[in-house]
């Protein structure tokens, strides 16, 4: 059965001069499948823990569900990597939209959605909450405090979901979205309210983290890392505050900066 | 249109306690949907350059082409992000399991495949290459000198095609797969032999990543970062020698060892 995060493995060395026999940590890598209404919908590949979240994530972000109570039954079978799924209702027409282009521009949100299922599901933020620079040095500081897994293996992202003054929750995956949809899981399971929340996040903001953020429904994205030009027009439209590079004492605020003040 | 890999952006900086208008460079990040005989067949989020090695070596990935010939027309629409491809053939049936996990062992390769079309494509490497950990440590060091587009915006990953002695052909994408695919590509169009080559690649060496070594067709991968359990279960299958964490003076072999010597 599988888990655990990492695993340890032989491997050989080369230090000093030599090649010998030593052994390292290794991050798992699981595949997952999806069962919906007994029809396969999809393989994702995950790090095997808080699994229930990332199927209930992975399912509302894909606009399959809106709530957990959508759901009827959940069966992980973690022995061979399948996720059992029913639902109350069928499965509507939009899901073989799935991963389908928006062609036209006609859905009446951004113009800078590639995906249908995006365009339904990406909330514009309503996000009153204001942060100090010194808050999401904070935030980002108690995040990496936290996740020991990437300091061991270097091969995992973060995210996390955080108030003003603490860090909520902490989720850990090999795949950067999955993180985040770990993350929505786990608000959806337990009805928390995200509009005053904050996104932490270990990794690039891509357009496809941004998107989580905003189906997640927070107003602020804080990353250690860059985001790109896609990510940045997306967070303009659906008014998130974008906040990257947060490195020592130093940070860069990207779109809606209104929400980043010297308090 | 999209042509340059990254874009000026005005930012707000937070540095020695003041909040202050700023520049900053930022990666392009570009959705490109491939329209297969006049069917939308996927989008994938890139770098828009070399998109036409992107596009041929995302194919022969997904296991639609075999070889370049295969193509009989390649549009490429920058301006509005769609690559228009006709193929000699209808698309064959085996088209449809794209994303369709491997449930029984009965692929006859490894159970460690969950995709059908990777079990397809994925060759078990016959390269009787060895590397010395100082031809490792040059290798990457030649393909970080080279790409200057991580150091400016710290946003993409680097993959590049090497003999033993040199670097050949280096590729850069927002997306670590696309990366490996724009080598892919420029291998099948150029009709480049590649068992005695040895690919560099930026990141962590994920199962997909060596999936896709595996199918470019070499027989060594060397990474900067650390490989997942799943990787490394795939390399040992494949005949694929997997060295990681190779920086300053140190490396780790993580499958068939038997390539790495002090020469």
């Amino acid at each position: 059965m599988k888990d655990s995060i990492t695993i340890k493995k032989e491997i050989v060395k080369y230090e000093h001069g030599l090649l010998v026999a030593d052994e390292d940590q290794i991050v798992t890598e699981f595949p997952l499948t999806i069962i919906l209404n007994k029809e396969e919908f999809a393989t994702v590949v995950c790090t095997p823990a808080e699994v229930d979240e990332l199927v209930i994530g992975f399912l509302a972000s894909e606009g399959v569900i809106m709530s957990r109570d959508e759901v009827l039954h959940l069966n992980i079978d973690l022995d061979k990597g399948f996720a059992y799924v029913d639902l109350q209702a069928q499965i509507t027409t939009s899901q073989q939209y799935y991963t389908k282009r928006v062609i036209s521009s006609c859905c009446g949100k951004s113009r800078q959605f590639y995906f249908v299922n995006d365009a339904k599901t990406a909330k514009t933020s309503t996000s009153k909450l204001t942060l100090s620079p010194k808050q999401c040095f904070f935030l980002m500081n108690e995040m990496q405090q936290s996740s020991s897994v990437f300091k061991d293996t270097g091969g995992v992202h973060n995210a996390a979901l955080c108030s003003v003054t603490e860090m909520l929750v902490n989720r850990t995956d090999i795949g950067r979205h999955n993180a985040l949809d770990k993350i929505y899981g786990h608000c959806l399971i337990n009805k928390v309210p995200v509009r005053d929340k904050i996104i932490v996040f270990s990794g690039r903001i891509s357009s496809e983290v941004l998107l989580k953020a905003a189906k997640i429904g927070v107003g602020i994205v804080l990353s250690k890392s860059a985001p790109t030009d896609l990510a940045i027009k997306m967070a303009e439209d659906l008014n998130i505050t974008a906040v990257g590079f947060i490195r020592g004492n130093s940070l860069n605020v990207y779109s809606h900066p209104e929400r980043i003040v010297n308090k």
